[in-house]
C-alpha cells in the first residue's frame, strides 16, 4: 500500500448530549493512509459493530471511554484482515477484531487486536462471542442471579444483548417473558429463543399484560431500555427480585433527562435491589464464558440473528438504526 | 375495672391513599372495656409510637400489613402498664410494649406482648432500642455495608431513623454528611451525633453541597426521603455505591405518585447497588442488636431525642406532624 493511498474515514462533527443523535453529527473525511511503526498492523476493515453505548462515548460522559471529541475520527470495533504487518506473530491475511473505527484501513498495535479464527462464527465475536454476548453473560448469571424455575422479563428481548439474556436464562431453567417492539420481533422470540410469551409494547399495555404473565411476581428484570418498561417491571417483581440496569436505550433521544422510574420504591416492599451493570472487571472470565457460549451455539441451544447492512456511506444512519429500533438482530455493517 | 368503663379510641375514617394525610382521617369513638379472655391482659396506654409506614398501612398497599379499614382502630405500637392479668407470666404493674393501638386501654394476648425493665430506658424502646434503632442498624449495616472512611449520606438524618444511621456510620469509622431540614436540626447533626457536615435542604442546593462535600463520591446513600435527595445524591455516588432505600416520606403527600429519580441510570456507570430494605427477616438477630445499641447509649456513643407530645385528643395531629417535617427526634405521644 502506498503512502500516497487514500483512507476514507467519518469523524465526530457534533456532541449529542442531551438530545437525539443526527447524521450532522459525523462528517465524511479523507486522509492518507501512513506508514505502518513496528509492531502495527495495518487491517482493512470488514465488519463494524454498532453499540447503543457509541452515543453515550460521543456525550463524553464521565465514565464513558474519553476521547470521543468533535474532529476525531468515530471510534468502533470490528473485524478486518491483515494486509500489512510489523508484528511478528501477526501474519498477512489473518483475520483480527479490534478499535479499527470507522474507517477503511486502521493502524493497530499488534498486541491490541484479537486473531480469530476464520469460520463459521467468525462475525459472531462481534455479537453473541463479543461485548453483547458477555454482557448479557455476566449482567444475567452475576446480577440477575437466575435460580430454576424464576420468572425472567427482558426489556429489549430482541437486540443483541436481549436475545442472548433471553435464551442463557432459558438454559438455566427460567421462565423467560421477552418484551420487544412488533409482531415479528415477538414471534421470534417465542418460536425461536423459547420465551414462554412476548410483549409487543407497540400494541399493549405493558403492566397489564405483566400481571397476567408474571402472576407470582417478576424474580430478575433484565433491563436495556428504562422509561415504561422499566416502571411496569418494578410494579410487578417478586419478593427479594434482582432488577439488571444493562441499558436505557429510550432514553437515549430525550431532550432532558426523563424521569426515572415512579415505581422505584416498591424495592423496599419487596426487600429487592436495582444493580447497574458495566462488563467492566470480568475480564479474567471471559475465555469460560466465550467457551460456553460457543458450545451453546455449535449445539443449537443459542440462536442469533446479524443485521448486517453494507457500505462505507451508510456507516452513520446505520448507528441511527439502533435508537428508532429498526434493527432486528445485531447491528453490524458490512465495509 | 367494670364492664361498663369506658374505652376512648381513635377509629380511621378514611383511606389517604394517593394524597396527604387529614385529620378527618380519624375519628374519635367511645367503646365499652370487653372483659378479659383468658391469657389476655389490659394495658393502660402511656406511651404511642408514631411512623411515617403508619399512613402506608392505612392505604391498604399490597405488602404492608392489613387490616386497616375505615371503622378498625388505628394500629399503633406502644409502651403501657398491665392493670388486670389472666397471663400466668405476666403479673399486675409491668410495663408491657406492644399493639396497643390508639386507645386508652387495650386487651392484648399476652403472648404478644414484650415485659420492660422500668428504667430510664423504657422509652427508648419505642425508639432506638425498637423498630426504628433496628431499621437503622441492619439497614446500614446489611445493606449499606459501611467501610471504614467510607463517605456516608443520610437523607432525613435528624428523624428517628436517620439519626441512629448517621451515629452507627460514625462509631463504625465512616465520614457521615446529614442532610435535614433547618439550622437548628443541623447544628444537632454537627454539633451532637458527629456528623463532619450537615446540608440544610431548606437553604441550599442538595446537589451542588455534595459535590463540595463529598469530592470523592458517596460510598453509601441511606435514604429516608426520596425526591430532591434520592435523585442529587444518584449524581454523586463513587464507584460501587450502595444506596439504601428505607423511607420516601417526600412522597408520602403527594396527590399522585411522584416521577423517580432520574439520575438512577448512573448506578450503571458507577457499577451501583439500590436496594430497598424492610425490617423483616432479621427477628433472630434483634437481641444483638439491641444489646449493642444499649451499649452504646449507656457509653455516651449514640445520644437520641424524643419529640413528645400529649393527650389523648392529640393523637391524629400528633401523626400528621411527622409529615410536615415538624418533629425533631423520635415522635411519641404520652397519654
Amino acid at each position: 500500500m502506498t503512502d500516497t493511498a487514500i483512507n476514507r474515514q467519518w469523524l465526530i462533527n457534533g456532541n449529542p448530549r442531551g438530545r437525539a443523535l443526527a447524521l450532522s453529527d459525523f462528517k465524511a473525511h479523507e486522509a492518507a493512509v501512513q506508514p505502518l511503526a513496528a509492531g502495527q498492523v495495518r487491517v482493512r476493515s470488514e465488519y463494524l459493530s454498532f453499540d447503543p453505548s457509541q452515543k453515550g462515548q460521543m456525550e463524553n460522559i464521565r465514565g464513558y471511554t474519553s476521547g470521543a471529541e468533535v474532529g476525531n475520527v468515530m471510534s468502533a470495533r470490528g473485524i478486518g484482515e491483515v494486509i500489512e504487518s510489523r508484528h511478528p506473530g501477526i501474519e498477512v491475511g489473518a483475520k483480527v477484531m479490534g478499535a479499527v473505527d470507522w474507517q477503511e484501513y486502521a493502524s493497530l498495535d499488534g498486541a491490541t487486536v484479537e486473531v480469530l479464527p476464520d469460520d463459521d462464527l467468525l462475525t459472531a465475536n462481534l455479537g453473541p462471542l463479543g461485548g453483547t454476548g458477555l454482557t448479557a453473560y455476566f449482567g444475567l448469571l452475576r446480577i440477575g442471579r437466575p435460580e430454576p424455575g424464576d420468572t425472567i422479563v427482558v426489556s429489549g428481548a430482541a437486540g443483541a444483548v436481549g436475545s442472548m439474556v433471553v435464551q442463557i436464562a432459558r438454559i438455566l431453567g427460567g421462565r423467560v417473558i421477552g418484551i420487544a417492539g412488533g409482531p415479528e420481533k415477538c414471534a421470534w422470540l417465542v418460536d425461536e429463543l423459547g420465551c414462554a410469551a412476548a410483549i409487543d409494547y407497540k400494541s399493549g399495555n405493558i403492566k397489564r399484560r405483566l400481571t397476567e404473565l408474571c402472576p407470582g411476581g417478576i424474580d430478575v428484570f433484565f433491563d436495556n431500555v428504562g422509561g415504561e418498561a422499566l416502571n411496569a417491571a418494578l410494579a410487578r417483581i417478586a419478593n427479594r427480585a434482582r432488577v439488571v440496569i444493562c441499558g436505557g436505550i429510550s432514553r437515549y433521544s430525550e431532550e432532558t433527562l426523563p424521569p426515572g422510574p415512579a415505581n422505584y420504591f416498591n424495592i423496599v416492599f419487596r426487600q429487592a435491589i436495582i444493580e447497574g451493570f458495566l462488563l467492566s472487571g470480568y475480564e479474567k472470565e471471559y475465555g469460560v464464558a466465550r467457551r460456553r457460549i460457543t458450545d451453546w451455539i455449535r449445539a443449537g441451544d443459542i440462536v442469533y440473528r446479524e443485521d448486517m447492512q453494507r457500505g462505507f456511506e451508510n456507516i452513520p444512519s446505520t448507528l441511527l438504526r439502533l435508537f428508532s429500533g429498526k434493527n432486528f438482530g445485531k447491528q453490524l455493517l458490512q465495509l
